[in-house]
């Protein structure tokens, strides 16, 4: 954990859910923050965000949360970043460092072009690594970003010390944070993240419709439980991530088509080592995979 | 849970693992046994197998095992079936039933037919649908098939006696036990089983072929190790699974690749729609599945 003495007078989080609730809650329990004004869309949400002590003031009118923020957080959905940039657009003070928390980073750039004209040069677009299979401020919990990675995808036009207090944050807060092109942040979480969830969306859709005919799911196991837990987040907020990130998810889906192209053939001519080949492959991968992120990192994203 | 009161004398365990030494447990905590003779490939394990009170004797023998034992349970992979039936053929008891743990069935069937001649009345084919991430007769516990799934198979042949009596066995184990014919088995678990375990040991072998060069798997998050958990499983059973039902596994993957494909041209055109109703309709289904399952349902097969 490297020293970090980061304090930021007035944080704004747009969105107080899980991710937003829990960056609040842990610059308040380390007293790196003065205090905090939530936004979001639902005055009762809000409310109880308040109630809750994870926010001290809440307005549901971004530009009214932003005003005199030197912080502000847009812990969003990604489709909703075009329309925040153009609400807190004239509202946001001059110093003020804006980060967000978007899966996808490639599509946030191109709104805050879009909205600004230029990109920034006080934004830093930003991803923790990290949530929970539960959602919601009722969720959040300081501890969220322990030992978790945050990737920063900085532009050419960020300026150091944007980048530099937006990393203080992130650190403040236990997380490790690198820093990589927007490009390579889509194709990796494309990878890692995208492709998972359309690969078990479209499994459990497809056995949905066979189990009309034939009680399939009653069947299925612990194995095809763990596997498709990822079926069951937020279809708005994964239909948004795929159409944010769609190039690199299309490139990453086709490649993969082809690779399992290819072990269907060897499983349709029954060619027990060339099976066993790509198996035996993975298995290793993802053992390897297993020891370095430790048997506790249990994180979704 | 139905009355059943099961008893065999002597039973004979080919493969004590963690399903069958489970098996042997449950069935000995419930007093239901006499003697359970254990067969396998290594004699040490077998040692350790009789010191953990698992078995009473043991050879690697298959022949010597099955001698006098009135019920017989194969608990090896599929790929073994047929050798093990020529080891057994002559030794079996007249009155002997015999019973199998095989994650395919149509193939297990086909090697007792190849051996038997004709698929034998006493030989009852089945497959309890359970299991645990550890496996071993170390890891083996009584209470495996509690509120588990137990599919039997029987053929035309079957005797309605024999059928009987492996189904009292399960049900005596705690387990619910369910009727099908081996090609419906074959085509479901391909659905929930088999083809989840291509899709994840395809994307796992695939990331790591890019991570060689990106560092792929130092951003992988708790989503992604859930749904390529069943990738560290063991790539021998799996690719025997594989080659064994690789007809119902062929068609299954072929008929998923296709809504994969159509899936995957929303995304690439950014069909926000399109794309919704697909991981909606997912998600809906998954939910459904758990409220089914409960939420304890743990078991993975």
């Amino acid at each position: 954990m490297s020293e970090t003495s980061f304090f930021t007078q007035r944080l704004a989080v747009i969105g107080v859910g899980l991710i937003g609730g829990s960056l609040a809650r842990a610059l308040r329990e380390s007293n790196a923050v003065g205090e905090v004004v939530g936004c979001g869309r639902d005055a009762v949400h809000l409310q109880r965000a308040q109630d809750l002590g994870v926010i001290d003031y809440w307005s549901t009118d971004p530009a009214k949360a932003v005003a005199n923020a030197d912080m502000v957080v847009i812990a969003a959905p990604v489709g909703a970043m075009n329309g925040l940039f153009e609400q807190i657009k004239s509202a946001l003070s001059p110093s003020a460092v804006v980060t967000d928390v978007g899966s996808t980073k490639a599509s946030v750039i191109a709104a805050a072009q879009t909205v600004f004209g230029d990109v920034p040069g006080r934004f830093v677009p930003g991803h923790p690594i990290a949530g929970a299979e539960k959602t919601g401020v009722e969720a959040s919990f300081p501890h969220l970003f322990r030992q978790r990675r945050v990737i920063l995808t900085p532009t050419p036009e960020t300026h150091a010390d944007a980048l530099a207090r937006v990393k203080a944050m992130w650190e403040q807060v236990g997380a490790q944070v690198s820093e990589m092109s927007a490009e390579h942040h889509d194709q990796v979480l494309a990878a890692t993240s995208h492709l998972p969830h359309v690969l078990a969306y479209a499994l459990v859709d497809h056995l949905a419709a066979m189990d009309d005919r034939r009680e399939i799911f009653a069947y299925a196991a612990g194995g095809f439980r763990d596997f498709t837990r990822i079926a069951s987040s937020s279809p708005e907020m994964w239909a948004d991530i795929a159409c944010a990130n769609h190039a690199a998810l299309t490139q990453v889906l086709d490649d993969y088509m082809q690779d399992l192209s290819q072990l269907r053939d060897a499983i349709a001519r029954g060619d027990h080592q060339a099976i066993l080949t790509i198996f035996e492959r993975a298995k290793q991968a993802r053992d390897r995979l297993i020891n370095l992120a430790g048997p506790n990192a249990s994180s979704s994203a």
